[in-house]
């Protein structure tokens, strides 16, 4: 039976419609092949290929041999070099698209996926993410720093090897500062953070809970858009990634291993997205209120019309459906 | 050079980023195939396989056969039948999935497809979206009719003979209350209609038009999201769909027919999203600020984590080159 749920912070809709995943279909969308060997000549991301990217910004090593390493994006979404002309009116608000752009390369290794790595490499990653958050969020012009990854083509990835994306905004982006007003709004009507009363709750019911340890909840969210969406939040109240310590960091790359681990068993080698919610520069009114995360966004069916044209999403598994499957592996 | 702009009625950023279309790519997503014969024996929308679908709700005749067909959808993100727990509760609202979910069968022939059809096809296809419109809209608790219509298996279509979908929903949604607020501030401060002066500007300018005819404008919006993506709206100031009269009709048949003709010749057969923004039942207060019109949002690239993460855009194809394009052919 169809269910109309709406997200406690953004107010989004979804329809929980598990019927409408059974239909049938005379449309194919082909998969794309497994994974290939530890090294490919013509990836610029493998071992020996270092020449083919951009001059490197950044690494983490191990014995004198790079383990991350990280570029300026080739192909730029935003860049220091742009010039185009400011413009503020009425309707046609324009802004010249200055930023920073970079590709985070999480492994030497061709084959490795977040789905088959351990939790040193997560550790590893992490702390390029760290380290590249807290150099970009410190540049002038600089409000925002989304550091994102997209696996496989259908979750807009364009390069095979395991990579991540940082981006430096100049402005806070939009969703951002929905989620800041939302859980702001609740402080104010409650004392309390939204985000710390969601995990509480969630804890009690212990309906769509897949992982609870001592540092991170991982949870499939009330109203979760994607099939198998899934948040991680550390379980104290913290409004900033950045402060992350050294610990909490070992504690999320475990929660991260265990779960993909669990999703690969439940659902393979699918395309997924996968990005930070923080606190923006400059916001530190929203300190007590706002609560980073990390969303992972799984990729296995399309958005169509409704939800482009309503912003109301269908999900044809039910957030406790899915933490029903990854808790009984 | 990366440009940032604002959508003067949403709000959205997009980031027009025209170099990284040109990014390489060691992914493979294969296209589909191209559409078959006249009449696929297993396929529920055909010609003589009428007893495949649920009960016939509506259709459009001609000399006693039909030329558009309405039936039930068999696999409904809403339904009356519906009969889930309402709950108000502080962080986990939810309310009964009730509403209509219809398929529009636009066509007989499993062959034709909105590029190649004729103007009368598109009349009697927008002859069916009033009907439908005008009978939902009118249901006890539906304050919303969203018609859209997915093609290709990567707009979320799940069956390739040519139909659109009408969903009656219980709530206004989200994207059409931003609009509609959005529109409203603009009108209180100016006195205006918002999309009226986008309109006018549009046509002044003239770098954004691909027709402009007595009766619709065919524009590609200041702040697109998705390379080639088109809006047809009214000139004169319309607050609904519901009214649009029977001349209306046949000159958007028209506009729609040419516009089809013309991205098919600059992008092929390609996938896309369309869907109709309207006035929302009961909403009269708005009538004045608001401005129905179609929105057309082709799927040539994938949305990924920066958009997911964040609510900015990339759009590798800036909107004045997408109408450089459509016009020279």
């Amino acid at each position: 039976m169809p269910e109309l749920r709406k997200d406690p912070v953004t107010g989004k809709h979804v329809i929980i419609a598990i019927e409408r995943g059974k239909r049938p279909s005379d449309l194919k969308e082909t998969n794309e092949e497994i994974k290939p060997k530890s090294y490919v000549e013509t990836c610029p991301f493998c071992v020996g290929n270092e020449e083919k990217t951009p001059p490197e910004i950044d690494r983490i090593e191990n014995e004198n041999e790079w383990v991350t390493r990280v570029v300026p994006n080739k192909f730029p979404a935003l860049s220091m070099e742009s010039e185009c002309e400011d413009s503020n009116q009425r309707l046609f608000w324009k802004k010249n698209g200055v930023g920073y752009h970079e590709v985070i390369i999480e492994t030497r290794d061709h084959s490795k996926s977040l789905f088959n790595m351990e939790v040193n490499d997560f550790v590893n990653i992490l702390k390029t993410y760290k380290k590249r958050y807290n150099e970009l969020i410190n540049k002038d012009e600089i409000k925002y720093v989304s550091i994102f990854k997209n696996y496989k083509k259908k979750a807009g990835a364009s390069l095979e090897h395991s990579h991540s994306q940082a981006i430096a905004l100049p402005l806070v982006p939009n969703l951002v500062k929905e989620e800041l007003e939302a859980s702001k709004k609740y402080f104010e009507k409650y004392k309390r953070c939204i985000f710390c009363d969601i995990i509480n709750e969630e804890i009690k019911d212990d309906k769509r809970i897949v992982i609870n340890d001592d540092h991170f909840v991982v949870l499939a969210p009330f109203a979760s858009i994607y099939n198998y969406e899934l948040m991680i939040i550390p379980k104290a109240h913290q409004h900033s990634f950045k402060d992350i310590t050294e610990n909490e960091l070992k504690m999320l790359a475990e929660s991260m291993k265990e779960v993909f681990n669990r999703l690969n068993k439940v659902i393979g080698d699918f395309p997924f997205n996968m990005y930070i919610h923080t606190l923006p520069k400059g916001m530190e009114k929203y300190k007590k209120s706002y609560h980073w995360h990390i969303e992972i966004s799984p990729r296995l069916s399309n958005h169509a019309g409704l939800e482009l044209g309503s912003g109301i999403y269908i999900n044809t598994v039910a957030p406790e459906d899915a933490v029903k499957n990854l808790r009984n592996i």
